[in-house]
Parts: C-alpha cells; structure tokens; sequence
C-alpha cells in the first residue's frame, strides 16, 4: 500500500480545502436538491451540473437518448422510449496519460415525493436544519454526486493533475432501471474502476443485489357469493401462490454462502408488494394479481432466477389440479437491475480499504447491497469493476422527509479524493 | 285445503286465459327488458308499468323516494340519498272486502350489464330465441314481475273480483339493499302476506339468508423490498385474515340445523370478494384491504353476527401481537339484505304446497334462499311474511346473457292467479 501512504500525505490538505469550500458546496446542493428532477424532468439539474463540469475544465457529453441500439438492447428497461427532458451528462477530467481511468457514477433522477402531506418541509426544499439537508434525493443520492464532484473539484484547486482519466456521469432513469447508464456505456464510456455512491452509509458494497420485478396472475371462477361453492376463488389460491413464493425464497436464500451476506436475515428476498383482484363483495374473485420484485444473487444469471421461479410455479400444478388446468401466468415486466460482483481482491478495493480507516476513523465495513444499482451494468456490460459506497442511509431513501448528514458527503468526498489521488496517480507533485 | 280445492275449479279457465293473452304478455316483457332499468335510470319503465296499472284499473300510487324518515332509517342503505330518475310505483287492486291481502312485490332496478364483449347479444336486446328471452333483467327479476301482474290481469280478464286487496309493488334498489321496499313500508303498505317472485326455479323459499357487506383494513409496516424483513408485510398478515374468514365460516355453518339448509355445502358463506393492497413491487405493502359479503342465516339478528365478527378478529389479534398492537379495522358498508323466516306452518306455504301439484306436476321444493331479497324487510319490518318463488334461475342473473325461459313465467303466474284466488277469496263467483 506504499501508493495509499504517499496519497495520504495529502490528507490535511484536502480536508482543509474540502473546509474552505464548505459553504459553497452546500449551498451548490441546495440548488441542485431543489430541482424536481423526477423521471422526464432531469434537463434543468442536468444543465447546471454541465456548466459546473464546463467551469471546471471538463470535456462535457450531454445527448439526449435515443435509437434502436438501445431501445433494443437486452439490459434495456424503461417505462417510456422517448427521453426529452432528460439528457444524460458525462464530464471528463483528462489525465495527463500512464494512470488507471476511474468512473464516478451517479443518478439524478429522484422517485416522486409521494403523498406531500407526509412531508414536515417542502418535498424540494433543500433546507439545512441541525446539519442535515432535507429534500426528495438528498440521500438518493445528489448528496453522493457532490462527494464525486467534491473530489475532482478538491484536488483541482490544489493544483494537481492525474494521470489517469477520471470520468464524472451524471446519468438519469436509475430508478426504473438504468437505461441511463447503458446509454453511456452504448456511447463508448468505460475504465478500469467505477464507484457509485449511492447511499451506503459509507459502507464498502463490492457487490450489489440485482432484482426484477414480476407479475402472477391467479385465476379463479366466479360465482354469486351466496353460492361461492360452485365458483373457485382467486383470493383462497392466491394464499397458496404466497406460500409458494415464500418457500422458493427460502431455498434460494438457504443454499446462499456468500459470507458478506451472512448478517442478512434475508439476503436475497423475494418481495409481494401489490396484490389485487375481484370486483364485487358478493361474487367470487375470479382473477387476482400479484407483483413483486425478486432479489438475484451477485453471480447469478438473471435468466436463472426466472428459470427458477417459473419451476416453482409448475411444481405448484403438480400439486393442485386446478393450476395445472388454469394456469398461473407468469410476467416479467417493469424495472429490472443486473447484479454486479466485484471480486474482494480487487485492487479498486484495496486502495478503499487502505485509504478508509484514516479518513473515517475506524475500519471500513465490506457488505452486499441489498438492492440494484446501475453498478451491475457497468460490472457487467462495460467490463469496468463498480464498487459502490457513498454517504446517505438507505432508511430515508424513498420516504418522506428524505435527507442526508452533511458531514458525511465531505468525507466521502475526503475518500474519494484521495482514491482518485491514488488510483490515477498524481502527476509530479509527490 | 278446501279453498284450494275450489280454487282449482279455476285452473282450466286460468290456464286458458294466459294461452291467449301469451303473445301479449311476451311483447310487454320485452318492452321490460329494453329498459336499461339500471340504478338511476328506473323512471322510464316505471311510468310504462304505472300506465300499464292504470290501464288494468287499479290504484297507482307513484312517488320518488326522499325524506329523513327514509334516509335516516336504521334498515336505510344505499350508495346514494337522491332518488330522482327512480321513482316507486305501486298499484293496489281493492278487493271487495272480508279477503286476506297480498303483496306481490318485485323490483324493477337491474345490475349492470358489465362487459358488453361478454354478450351474444345486445344486453338490453330483450330478443326471443327459443323459447328465451334475453337481456339484463329478464331472470332478475321482470320475467317474475310479469308473472305477478298476469296473474291479476287473467283473474281480472275472468271476471274475478277479489275480497282481499292485492298490492302489485314495482320498486327500485333492490340490487343495492332494498331502500325502495323500505319507503313502501314507511308509506304505509303491508299485507296479510306476500309473495316476491325472485329467481328461484319455481322453487318455495320460507327462509331467505340475508347478507351485509364488510370491510377489512389489514395493516402493515412498509420497507424497501431489497430490506424486507425490516417492514411487515400485510399480505403476509392477510394470509392469517383469509383462515381466520374461513374458520369463522365454518364454526357458523356448522352450528347450522335447519333441515332447509341441508343440501347446501356452505348454507351461510362468508365470501370474500376483492382484495386489494400495496403500491409499489419493490416496496413492503402496508396496507391490505379485503372486502366481502356475510350471510346471515334466516331467524338471526344481524347485530349478533356482526359480534361474531369482531369476536374472531379480537382472537387472531390475542394471538398474533402484530395485530393487537396494529389491530384490523372492520366496518361494514355498502349493501345488507335482511334475512327472512316465514314458518313452514304459515297459510300461505300451506295454500302454495297445495296448489303447486297441480300447476307444475311435481310436489313443491322447499328450501331456503342463499342470497337475501326485499322479503327479508317486509316480514320484518311490515309485519308481512313473505315467500319467495318465482321463475328465473340465479345460475344466468348478474351474469352476461341472462335470460329467462317464457313456459316458467306462465307457470308462475298460473300458481299466483290461483294462490290469489285461494288467499284473497274469490268474491261470489264459486
């Protein structure tokens, strides 16, 4: 690790710029959680986070997607097909040549804010109250972005220069599956390492969860429920395709060794979050939907993972005539994240782990994500190793009242400075 | 049975009458089922059927519904407090004094047609194929309607005066609780007896189960599905609600020993119908709701089985801590048909068993309704006891292609001419 020393020679100082720059860059947070920027809304924070990368000195990449090479890629998953309104950003530092490249990647679309009057604040308002910033994507994760932009912007100002390529994506539709990312690896986007720092909790997560979202429908007969005997109800099968469900999540979870999982009640679940079916109190149900979102192990083959929920669904048929006679259909559908695995040994991994205890203060934790991010695609597709850690916690992601703990983007923005330092390498100055 | 050995005299003559008078009647009934009598859309077949009444002499008495005494009425429900476009209609035959008085009540108020892909034909076609005729309604309940006013028009076009009144009443709401039975009760009307010409395949039904509609809000704690084990999922807790509905209806039907009951595999279901709950595939649900009809068994106080209810939901929250702490919310809502019971020993069953032979050529069926009607509220509440017989089955009504077959209506009205007859006393002419 004598590269991760000499990097930490300049520790103080970085600190001490990242202390200096402080104020600015909250209040450059504040602007950027105060825009709205839910699926089909991103172009306004995309444009300011580009003239930032211009005043930088970036190479700046800002295109709208489109086309038939990604609208017909396999890992291609969204709602909609037409993505005005919602540019992607890349800016790249240029390294002076002979270091490793590394990508920071983050997204900056935001799930809707929900039901605001479960919101004490504006949903957007970007208030700082008792060193927290409060708004929808705080967490999840503009704070993140900042920690990224932070490095760059930090060891800049102290006048140094990599030698590798540091790349800064500013991607949107992470939230309904990555088409953002797969987008900037279809335009030729890659390097030797990537982090991601979404919302960890400053934990180390070299692999992510993959998960997709399924649909079953449960037929059954219906009836006047005065005579509900000569129907078959949907809702009485439908209990015995959740404990099917819950019994395949089960074994999938128990043959799971991964020891950064080991902490996990449930590593890899199997989640039922809508159920609905039947139309009328007094008649039997004749159809009822279930959807859910199936946890795919890194490693795993996302078509494995189908393979096997589709296996659980005959075995059920074997058992109960009326599905083998009505079938329960079985529909991929909506979002879906690949699952990204980087190996422990990585030397991406080293360098963090080395770096980690004298920017935080004690050793890093290494664990699995429990959910997706675009990490996967870029493990995956772009054959560039995404580990992701990043300030925010995961318990405000989504929710009301969603913020994060300043604090924690400038260490996170201490880490990611000196991994860039080491990694990259410096250029002359130590 | 002296008087329906006296009445039978009439049998030929009657049966000769409604030959004559069938194709008559047939394109009356179309007329009927061309009124897509649907709820709110009522006035148009009613001012047919008040015409029709006038025409035949009788004292129509034409109202819309309103008023607190109604409104506020505990046996009041129903989706909506305005009747306009729906009004009542009644029409009494004065008899000429010393005879017993019957109701022959029927509503006029249809279900929806649903699905109109599911049809052959139009839902309102009222066409005749053979010997059917087809649309929404004709089984539920016009096609016993007609039944009803051909059996004062033949002993009318005989010659017959009766010396007890007959009420022919043609109500709305039935479909949706029977408001409009209520509002001719609170007008005023009742009777020695009545008779309400459901669906019941011409068989004799003493004893209606009534119905109420519930609703259960089952609670949960939401969570990212990646982390699901941190939230509780209320489709899990509906799984414990489902057995809970299912051993509730069984300790019910168990304790059951009306013989009238015995042929039936569940004579009171509790049918759960639709479910519904959570928001999002990938997220914990909180809440699902399970709504569903309960029967209440003929001679049971609808008060007693809303305890039994809540009884079997306070035991599952004994034991299970999840729901004492977050219990199920029930509430009752919606639709509710009182149950009816009219003693097997009743004149009226006594002068139908012994009519019936004769009519049908096969002993009468007795048996109890698995579904309630207006009769429920006139024996309860009008200190009328009714019996429920008519043509029609409930195998076609509420569903696409309903229809009913022409020879039952005329077998029906027969038995009520003759019923008529024997119940109200001929006046002079046998």
């Amino acid at each position: 690790m004598v590269n991760g020393v000499l990097a930490l020679e300049w520790q103080e100082r970085i600190r001490e710029q990242l202390k200096k720059d402080r104020k600015e860059a909250e209040e450059l947070l504040q602007t950027w959680v105060r825009e709205a920027s839910v699926q089909g809304e991103e172009a306004s924070i995309q444009k300011l986070i580009a003239n930032k990368l211009v005043e930088m000195g970036l190479e700046v990449d800002e295109w709208v997607m489109e086309g038939d090479e990604l609208l017909q890629h396999p890992y291609f998953v969204s709602p909609r097909t037409q993505f005005e309104g919602s540019p992607n950003v890349v800016g790249v530092w240029r390294g002076t040549g002979g270091g490793r490249s590394l990508i920071l990647n983050g997204h900056v679309d935001v799930v809707p804010e929900g039901d605001r009057t479960q919101w004490s604040l504006d949903p957007f308002s970007g208030e700082i109250i008792d060193g927290k910033i409060y708004g929808r994507g705080a967490t999840d994760m503009k704070g993140g972005n900042l920690s990224s932009l932070l490095a760059i912007q930090t060891l800049q100002r102290l006048g140094i220069r990599l030698q590798g390529d540091v790349i800064f994506q500013s991607v949107v539709e992470e939230e309904s599956g990555g088409a953002g990312t797969l987008s900037t690896i279809l335009r030729g986007y890659k390097a030797d390492a990537a982090l991601v720092p979404e919302p960890t909790n400053m934990k180390i997560f070299p692999k992510q969860q993959g998960s997709m979202w399924f649909r079953l429908y449960i037929k059954g007969r219906s009836a006047h429920g005065g005579t509900r005997y000569e129907g078959v109800s949907a809702i009485e099968k439908c209990v015995k395709v959740i404990a099917m469900i819950q019994q395949l999540e089960k074994e999938r979870n128990d043959r799971l060794e991964d020891p950064l999982y080991a902490k996990l009640p449930i590593p890899i679940p199997i989640n039922l979050g809508v159920i609905g079916g039947g139309k009328w109190p007094s008649s039997v149900a004749d159809l009822v939907t279930l959807e859910g979102r199936m946890g795919v192990a890194p490693g795993e083959e996302m078509e494995d993972a189908k393979k096997e929920m589709k296996a659980a669904i005959d075995r059920l048929s074997e058992e109960d005539e009326w599905f083998s006679k009505h079938p329960i259909e079985l529909e991929w559908y909506g979002a879906r994240w690949v699952p990204g695995d980087v190996e422990m040994e990585h030397p991406l991994m080293e360098t963090l782990i080395s770096l980690y205890p004298a920017v935080v203060g004690a050793e890093a934790i290494i664990e699995a994500s429990p959910w997706g991010t675009d990490g996967g695609l870029l493990t995956k597709l772009a054959d560039t190793p995404a580990i992701v850690v990043g300030p925010g916690v995961t318990q405000v992601a989504h929710y009301s009242d969603e913020y994060i703990v300043l604090d924690d983007i400038f260490t996170c923005a201490e880490l990611f400075a000196l991994t860039l330092l080491e990694w990259c390498k410096n250029n002359g100055k130590n």
